[in-house]
């Protein structure tokens, strides 16, 4: 396994071996080792073609913890601008004897195509609406550390289903892991044929979504990629699919809630519940520090 | 002290002991130690929501010749554009366990605000025409290395007064510090309520402004924030507030000339007085880089 | 020699010391040596006020494997966009104590004025359509690799000679080492007085210019510096000056096909012989890396 393309690639095996690695890092960090040799004399280009704070914030500062070079590459100050093809940038990067190539790509697919045509290591930080593998991970990394077990867990994932990338990497991710999938959102924003999504519940019910539920994992609204018209249901949406204090109530006692961020304050959560004592949306920050560290160390040790 | 916001925070006790670092930092990278591990295994995070080479370079090279991990944040390629809010921003980078949060911020108050939030030290790199505290001090360090002290120093500051962020934390410090502050500029752009300033001069008359001075700073018009219509009495600007020859003898027979930078050259002086034999003005550069360092290690060392 | 700013610098001497250090660099590199500490303690300012990404990267990366610490300073995010002089910027970045400026910039003479005025070593990474001295090194080596000489090799140079840096780079400092220069393209595109350029042979027709030559260097159509109307004619510069494999078949059977990259599929070249067997496109891009590492440490030998 050379790349991290997509969670399809992921069994229990390398899920706990990537696990292990994370709970190796979290622990020396929090014990004061914050600087790490593992990846020193190693690259780390990081080509982003789309925007991102956390991912490439979290992926960049792993690799300098890890003591890794790093290299930002943006999609807009580069030859991308003088029309480049994706292959031909990745080659570029590769010749410069880079170890990892770290990519965000607007299109469905691209991190894998790279991924044949090099030897660096490859890992999607993204790709279109398709997957976010990192991402799942570190989500189901956190609510491990909480619950102890995915296994028999009820999880509702509630949002633009269709459209959105974590979606698509936790469903599949957290389901091979054994819990019971629910998936809510309006219809447009649902899979018409639930069998391809392998989910056990589809529903256009918040409240029939949240019941006795364990996890709850709100979506982003991706407010930037919709057109204006669709600010006017904003108000619609929060009253319908958007988190309060009574859907809380919903859940199990102990539930725990999450968001990929960053959050629309006031559309897919009120504005109170952000950093409640039920949500672990801070945490999913931090273990994605010790994620990215922990992907990076699972595929060089391969 | 957890964080440097304002200059309102430096006693005299607390400048000597940013001013101790600062002379230890540079006489050890004066004698060839340009490599320190004073901050080995902390990140430096450097979330710029302004555009800034001078203040963001020198923050970031500081950090790194103390082995900091630094990364930089830009308001254009971050989720900012995605609408997520500052607070959430920088409780974001909070988690990803930053340990230095460097931010400028178009907003006064920016950086008071966040810093209340979070564990890490913030440091304010500029919140609107608030305040600069970094530049005050390397202003201040400045002086003190040329004047030997700043009791009882006539000091001049010229220019958009009100407007500018550099001319409040200059006032506040070098007052503060026991200097004479004498403010000059167009009435536009003067203090209506001089006990706000507690400065003891406030004049339109720039001659009078520097006659007998020890120290002449000027500040930087800042064309980028004004409207166009501003352009054409650039030249009047020049003729009642720039520096030449003539008024450089007015000062004092050992006085120095300071500007923040960049200089609009012909405007807030003439061009060949930019690095003329009385301006400190890459002094102030040079000086900015082992204040930021002095910064640094002032904060964790509370 | 403080500075790199034009081949017309380097002599026999000066390129085979510097090849020495390339060849001393790839091989510690490919036996392992990935993380030197050559430039330990040393800073690498990188103001690019022209977009790039592999000679940006290169250098960066490059400073970075020896143990600098690199800064990128983007045209775009910086004091540029106040209306700074370039002047001033560079005194700026030396008052700042950097030790290497690489300077892009659209002005033919920019890194030749400012390394004049400093102290720091200031190396040319493309100014205008003049000078790219880094890149005809990494040509010279990449040929010197393949062909085990350059003196008396016949060398073809391809497309718009009058407007490339990498073409007027190239073909001085492949002349000074001994080769045969044949440039070529469109009538527009080639010098007026060939005694200015000091070639061998100029030549409107490619088919003439490939024959029996060792080398064919094409240079890149730099698309987004062209008017609209340009485009109608891409086909047919294609047709006329793009390499296929008819044409390859004009070389000496054991030539070599160089660009700088990146390459325009269809234009310059047909998309299936970018990467062909007689290709050395990658291996540009690779030596690029050791080419820098080479010329850093040649110029803190100095």
């Amino acid at each position: 396994m050379k790349d991290l393309i997509s969670v399809n690639q992921i069994n229990r095996q390398i899920f706990e071996d990537i696990f292990h690695f994370f709970k190796e890092y979290k622990n020396r960090y929090k014990n004061g080792e914050t600087k790490i040799s593992d990846l020193r004399g190693y690259s780390v280009l990081l080509p982003f073609f789309e925007e991102s704070t956390r991912t490439r914030t979290s992926f960049e500062l792993a690799g300098k913890i890890m003591g890794a070079d790093t290299i930002n590459i943006s999609g807009s100050s580069s030859s991308i601008k003088k029309g480049e093809t994706l292959y031909d940038t990745i080659k570029t990067l590769e010749a410069m004897q880079s170890d990892f190539i770290v990519i965000r790509h607007s299109m469905a697919g691209a991190a894998h195509i790279v991924a044949k045509e090099v030897k660096s290591h490859v890992i999607n930080a993204g790709d279109g609406a398709h997957e976010h593998p990192s991402q799942a991970l570190l989500d189901a990394f956190t609510i491990l550390e909480h619950k102890g077990k995915i296994e028999g867990l009820k999880i509702a994932i509630i949002g633009d289903i269709l459209h959105s990338r974590v979606a698509r990497s936790d469903m599949k991710l957290l389901k091979m892991l054994g819990a019971e999938i629910t998936v809510c959102g309006p219809q447009t924003m649902l899979p018409r044929h639930m069998e391809v999504f392998d989910v056990d519940y589809v529903t256009t019910n918040i409240d029939d979504a949240l019941k006795d539920k364990d996890v709850a994992i709100f979506l982003r609204i991706q407010l930037e990629r919709q057109k204006k018209v669709f600010f006017s249901t904003l108000n619609e949406y929060s009253i319908k699919y958007g988190l309060n204090q009574k859907r809380i109530d919903l859940l199990k006692e102990d539930a725990v809630i999450m968001h990929p961020g960053p959050v629309n304050r006031g559309v897919e959560m009120q504005s109170e519940l952000v950093y409640g004592e039920r949500s672990l949306i801070l945490e999913q920050v931090e273990n994605g520090l010790f994620t990215r560290m922990a992907i990076y160390r699972f595929l060089i040790e391969q």
